[in-house]
């Protein structure tokens, strides 16, 4: 088996409200909207994130876990600077997402380069949270490790 | 905020059980293996998933959801035939998937060319899944669609 995710599908309350965060709040293009049941978008080369009404994702997939707690998952969105963490948990913010957490420096990071002393430099990474109107948890992250960090930014 | 996942990051309860998994059953090789922690691999282009170990996860996006039912998430992996459809869901079963849901026609699907007298000819899809050992469902996906099933074939 391929190591390839193709699409990402997450169970949803209400398309509308998904649709004004997702549409009117970030910005995005959706790939396909059916209202009340799906709506897709594009989030890489081969990749589609689908939101799928919950009636619907249970009929196919199963009864949902419930209770209190965050679902298992976190999808990241990887930034090339700190300060670009920054603005997207402000846009966050103002398409109305119901828990912002402001981005910390973290304990991860890399090397990158040299100190003047000749020893590699380590920086640390810098990321935050939103969560999306069902709390799906996004991390909005600054990596500068040159192998895990570089992989997953566009060229 | 552009549109792009960068990570999907899974909890898992036991880093050996998915290593065993992922690793020895379905053939995949990790970008990053750190025992009891975290185990990730590439995905795609700039896509790498991540699973780790619920312990962590928790420390950093909060007590996870309990209880009965599935997680509110799929993944899909799409493939070219349903043939290539049965034989991952073989791949899975022999790599000790707890729970495996044969492929079947499913009720989307695309319109491909045209039949002989002029009008569209409609393809189903076909799907089926498998679970990993944490219970977290792969979709394993034929999609005709010329837009949606052809955007997330590798090239």
């Amino acid at each position: 088996m391929d190591q390839r995710i193709s699409f990402v599908t997450l169970a949803v309350a209400d398309i509308d409200v998904t649709r004004r965060f997702y549409v009117d709040g970030l910005g995005w293009t959706p790939e396909l909207d059916v209202p009340g049941e799906v709506i897709m978008f594009r989030a890489g080369e081969h990749l589609v994130l689908s939101l799928w009404e919950r009636s619907h994702f249970e009929a196919e997939v199963g009864a949902l876990m419930t209770g209190h707690g965050v679902a298992p998952i976190t999808i990241a969105h990887n930034l090339a600077t700190p300060e670009a963490v920054d603005a997207v948990l402000s846009t966050a913010r103002a398409a109305g997402s119901p828990h912002v957490e402001e981005a910390v420096r973290r304990d991860w990071g890399g090397y990158t380069g040299l100190l003047e002393d000749g020893t590699p430099r380590f920086v640390h990474g810098y990321s935050g949270y939103f969560s999306d109107p069902d709390g799906y948890r996004w991390e909005i992250a600054y990596n500068p490790d040159p192998k895990l960090g570089a992989i997953v930014l566009p060229d």
